[in-house]
């Protein structure tokens, strides 16, 4: 079922929620208040009071929210109840870093599966997935319907790959490339970008100087 | 010399233009066009030439920019000439992982210590850095001065790295960490939230269904 498009910035916060609730979960908690929720997603009480009421009859205020029932709205919103399975593209350092840090703790999300065009990489295991080769891309994205792809090319294959997975059906992709990448109207591209915030981080440190 | 402070979004931009004009000067190019950047950046040609307006006497239109000069230009507004040192909090997967891929083609940012509790993580090396215990971090930032520290510990013990870190003097910290952290007034704390995009791109895609 298709959902409603709900804005960016919400669906950060919900993400917030969900990975808190999961923590309460798995610590036994039935119940939270949205102080709870403010205090451990860093978020002001009201604006998790309005989101709540927002999305759903998710409890009274005062009793608090049943954890089981609140996680199971919020990923019904996210659409995170059966996350999709990530897979890498670029078995070089940041790619074999990411597998090797996991997904734990982000709600089901796991790497399906890891991709490179060196011979020399291909058939290697990296936290127990093999790195398989760029042509197997297709049986693969076929076999598990839709995926995210993360992108850990050098610089300067970014577009090649992107275009590659797109051709594919892929409509998801987060790149930890450093450079611009275009891709068609549907498909969403998403960046993360270390050396951005580090600017971002020694400009501040510069301006209090 | 304490510099201006610049908005977010056009730090985000100047950190960009840095990045392609690196390139450009190891390729041995003396001249770009803001056509030249903008493609390169994935910023509109308007907005290239709007920022270069604001920020200086970078060249003239039609004739392009001096590669060197704009460059020295930019890094002389994000104060990232002489970038600060980068120390690492966690030398788990993560931790690990960052200083494996390294910081290469960031602009002349480098790792210069990463920090453990673990006596049995201690003492050893990656991508040739010692992993120290953290009982030495006053040292280090003594040493140093200004340095960015980079979060990678594990859920639940973030609190108590950054207020070790503030206590030592640390203003800038990026956390990988999957939590929200309490600084006080006058440090910059950033996130890295790797699910959070992945429950973005979750939901772009249940939309698209």
């Amino acid at each position: 079922m298709p959902g409603k498009k709900v804005s960016e910035k919400t669906i950060r916060r919900l993400s917030h929620y969900a990975r808190c609730l999961r923590i309460a979960r798995a610590d036994g908690i039935p119940i939270v208040t949205s102080k709870h929720l403010s205090e451990r997603c860093g978020i002001s009480s009201a604006a998790v009071r309005k989101d709540l009421a927002v999305f759903g009859e998710f409890g009274k205020q005062g009793s608090g929210y049943g954890v089981s029932d609140l996680l199971e709205n919020i990923e019904g919103i996210l659409g995170t109840c059966k996350p999709p399975p990530v897979i890498v593209i670029g078995a070089g350092n940041i790619g074999s870093a990411l597998l090797e840090s996991g997904l734990d703790g982000t709600g089901g999300y796991s790497y399906s599966a890891i991709f490179d065009s060196d011979p020399k990489i291909i058939g290697k295991t990296i936290a127990g997935v093999t790195v398989q080769p760029i042509a197997e891309l297709r049986e693969v994205i076929g076999a598990y319907g839709d995926v995210i792809a993360i992108l850990a090319v050098s610089p300067g294959s970014g577009q090649n790959a992107v275009d590659n997975l797109v051709n594919m059906g892929c409509i998801s992709i987060l790149s930890f490339t450093l450079e611009p990448l275009n891709v068609p109207e549907g498909v969403v591209l998403r960046y993360i970008e270390v050396s951005t915030e580090l600017d971002i981080l020694t400009h501040s440190m510069k301006c209090r100087e």
